[in-house]
């Protein structure tokens, strides 16, 4: 390609995003939903947070199967004033009874709801709700009608695999993580201050 | 499903994820690479140095096409010594100037490989880059051979659309963000604090 070509192809690209951003104008909150069965669905919600954090936004984390295990970005978050609330019982796979773990996950859902009603919160983010919701330890319709009704200013992001199509529906912006490739399946250990 | 099929459910995806750590044993630096053209890939990379940094692991940022306005998760990891390097000339079908961008990629790619030398840094972030390697301004092989030399407890991350199969090889985990929607495809604005 030369330069006269690489230009104009730079033109079309920048013509392409004027347009859309020109386009896009309507400010609201929005529901954004990490899924699918790759790695940095979490992730992306704590850089997410990382990001409204810089900007002064006010963020609320609530983390449903997280174990009590250190969490490297609860270390540094927490220190800008964003409350972690972290469901007692951890990996609902270590626990395994059912009503202990119903009962720690609408505990949490409670609080959960406290930002879902809050004005003051920029942006919530619900990790690994889906869960929650597969596992029938949380009713879907309880979860929608807490994002229909929250301040229009509000964003929320809902973490986890295998998420709901009526929450995807719901959703104004949704990723799907797929795993190309996954290095825990290779043989190498899950490694602080990248895996949690 | 009653209380006893469900315990056994639970029992046996308690199984499956100790083996798994079991297995996984081998502590090394990895290469991870957030693709595809859905939302989070950048975010994802963030969460991770979120992380990392929250564990008092050193991090390095170099940012390949991400324009000179604020940038909120900056605001917040500069603060904890993280550097960041964004080239100047930002977003590329801007500046639309072949031989201006390859100058400005190839000095933003010095830095980089100052980083990827650096056995004090626990992880680096190429944000963007694979669109250097798509216009041809940075070569491939210059990528690989560095991160092959890298210091072996290095961990890398390299974010962008259509990444090269020759890095999709060499990087041990993969994910692929899709789209399944997007706000700003159907009239929401970006977002300060969301979406940069």
């Amino acid at each position: 390609m030369n330069d006269a070509q690489h230009q104009k192809r730079q033109q079309r690209l920048k013509e392409k995003v004027d347009t859309r951003i020109e386009q896009a104008q309507q400010e609201q909150g929005i529901l954004m939903i990490f899924t699918g069965n790759g790695k940095g669905k979490t992730t992306a919600a704590m850089g997410t947070a990382t990001r409204a954090v810089g900007h002064q936004k006010k963020v609320g984390v609530v983390q449903f199967i997280k174990g009590t295990w250190e969490n490297g970005e609860r270390n540094l978050l927490e220190q800008f004033g964003v409350p972690f609330y972290v469901m007692e019982t951890g990996f609902t796979w270590e626990t395994q009874d059912k009503n202990t773990d119903t009962i720690a996950c609408l505990n949490t859902w409670q609080y959960a709801l406290k930002l879902l009603n809050d004005p003051e919160y920029d942006l919530v983010i619900l990790d690994e709700i889906t869960y929650m919701i597969s596992f029938n330890y949380l009713p879907l319709d309880e979860v929608v009608s807490a994002i229909n009704t929250r301040p229009s200013h509000q964003n929320v992001i809902i973490t986890g695999r295998g998420c709901h199509r009526k929450l995807i529906e719901l959703a104004d912006t949704v990723t799907e993580m797929r795993p190309l490739k996954h290095a825990f399946d290779s043989g190498i250990k899950a490694q602080k201050g990248i895996d949690w």
